[in-house]
């Protein structure tokens, strides 16, 4: 019920790949929308799976402060509530408790913190979080992990790697349900001997896949892709490899070329909601003047509902008249958008020619500046 | 390519009628979402025709401000621009102009105004508004009317009225294309005998159907139907009756009983933005705590994707976490309980039993104050 099957690997670490979860099969590497609190923003189940998605990432720290992972359980679990078959990867949302949670504060025990809902006080302990996800019954939980806020000291970072993978034990001394699967998180910031030693302390182990945490978090973009290599190389060949919380088209690309195969990211769905679009030939600011008066779709090569009805015309006087069509449309475009853009990924691994064509990722004209990591 | 048929009549004014435009039949008494920008909020075409509606309503005083009726002309029409390829009626916005704009002032020539949206001052004509219309290319356009506030004075009623009457003989004169049909509006208040008149002047003026106008307003709503029985009574039996603005469920069976063919209202899907729901058991307010563990739909009876995939817990949920697929779920289903309704009071003309069909609605539990009319 759970595996990972590599299905051809290229010259390079990047692999081509099936991973096999209780609510069914994803292609790696594979790209999953944010439903943080049980919802891709906008969408319906069916248009997101209408995107090409075949797999949807949800936060359980979230849903945890609301409405309640017990609660969820009661109603049946999560893709139950949420009314999505398809496979679900919980993150356990240590990088939002504490890069987002007021007055987070990490023991050896757990995490405490406040509500950013009503400023009540809780505590989270690495069992507490595995339990809650099992509560939730998504098919893939994370870890907690102790994720330092980027630009932390090198003692600090220190900690925090050693601290999750003490978690990283207690998490899988913890697990329980065999319908589930369990990965844990490297951590290790930039230095490669930090990201070396918990790797090894992870894979030690034996978790049913392995995430690169910690990264994408405001560190030079070069050296992104350098350490998710040098990490992703550490990592054993059989299990998926995650990186959370990236990225842009080319940081995609970048890191499936370094073997990784799974990936979550709000990009698509958050630009879509401020109207920032992405097309064949760069991305597009909806609201600009010179939108006002053009027939021709987003991008003429996208199959998606949006670019086969409306045009950049009627896209943009939606966003003006604050209509909440605007929110839909533009977040199926651009979930479609990274979809193609896995599907293109996955043939060019297919191909041996994923080098060629990430020289054609990242060009085109841009009307803003691409943001440099994923936001949270 | 323009007609109405009536099939059948029951023992009062009630009837089951065909209307035929470019764009599609209706079968009547029909409901029409409102689409005021051009968008039924939060929904997308799809999606609005999966609610069992054929025919939605636009409204051309906003069209014309933003984005411009000529600009959706040069777009292909307000069919392709939208992306509704079914029957479009736009509202000229007589009650819009001189309910909402600010320091609107008519004269015999037309209505001057203040634009909501950038103060800009403009002028608009019942010439300008037919032409307007002609650019959007509706099915079905709408005259421009004066319309009084709800609780004018007596000879300001009577002045509008007059003034209407006028401004319909102009628009009939500035008509210019076959492929759409024009429907003029009976003002008169509350007044038998005003109502009378503005009836015969218009009847007399050959239109494709009546509407009936500056009703809903604010007057007690007992009054209402029998205001709008009487004048329905003297309309053409072979021409369409749209009464506008209305209203709650219980309205549109006592306004079907009286002969009205079309309805247009906000309620549905205003209120499934404010997240009251309509269900066969009475209206519901999700965001009431008791609905925050309940596993079940919100209609057993309804066969949308809203009550086929999700729980009221689910959707009181998306509410509190502020989630935008909130309007489209909750937006889904109220649009597809009036669509039910509007059967069900066909199929009860159809047979014969719409006097007892009427006795059924309007009971049931309801959780909030129901609105007297059909806000604007």
């Amino acid at each position: 019920m759970i595996g990972f099957r590599v299905l051809q690997e290229a010259a390079g670490p990047a692999r081509l790949g099936r991973l096999t979860l209780p609510h069914g099969e994803v292609s790696t590497p594979a790209f999953m929308p944010v439903a943080t609190h049980g919802s891709v923003k906008g969408l319906t189940p069916p248009q997101v799976r209408e995107t090409g998605t075949e797999m949807i990432l949800g936060n359980a720290y979230h849903l945890w402060l609301r409405p309640g992972c017990g609660s969820i359980a009661a109603l049946g679990g999560l893709h139950r509530f949420m009314g999505w078959d398809g496979p679900i990867l919980t993150d356990s949302g240590g990088y939002q408790i504490f890069s987002l949670a007021p007055l987070a504060r990490v023991t050896d025990d757990g995490v405490s913190f406040r509500s950013y809902l009503d400023g009540s006080t809780h505590f989270l302990t690495p069992e507490d979080m595995i339990q809650a996800q099992e509560q939730l019954g998504s098919d893939v939980a994370m870890m907690l992990d102790d994720c330092p806020a980027g630009g932390a000291a090198a003692a600090v970072v220190e900690a925090a790697t050693e601290r999750t993978a003490r978690w990283a034990a207690r998490a899988v001394a913890t697990r329980r349900r065999a319908d589930q699967a369990v990965f844990g998180i490297v951590q290790g910031g930039t230095d490669p001997a930090l990201r070396a030693a918990s790797a090894r302390a992870l894979v030690t182990l034996d978790f049913d896949g392995y995430a690169i945490g910690g990264l994408s978090v405001g560190e030079p973009r070069a050296e992104t892709a350098v350490v998710a290599a040098a990490t992703a190389s550490l990592l054993p060949r059989d299990r998926p490899r995650y990186f959370m919380g990236a990225g842009t088209p080319a940081d995609l690309v970048a890191l499936a070329a370094a073997g990784i195969d799974l990936f979550d990211c709000v990009l698509p769905t958050r630009h879509a909601r401020n109207g920032t679009l992405f097309t064949s030939e760069g991305t597009l600011v909806i609201r600009n003047a010179r939108h006002t008066a053009d027939p021709r779709p987003l991008d003429p090569n996208c199959a998606c509902l949006t670019c086969g009805r409306f045009s950049r015309a009627y896209l943009r006087h939606l966003v003006l008249a604050r209509e909440p069509l605007a929110v839909t449309l533009n977040t199926i475009h651009n979930v479609t958008y990274y979809q193609r853009l896995m599907r293109d990924i996955r043939a060019a691994i297919a191909s041996g020619t994923l080098a060629a064509f990430a020289a054609t990722i990242g060009g085109g004209a841009r009307e803003n500046e691409e943001e440099a990591s994923c936001p949270a």
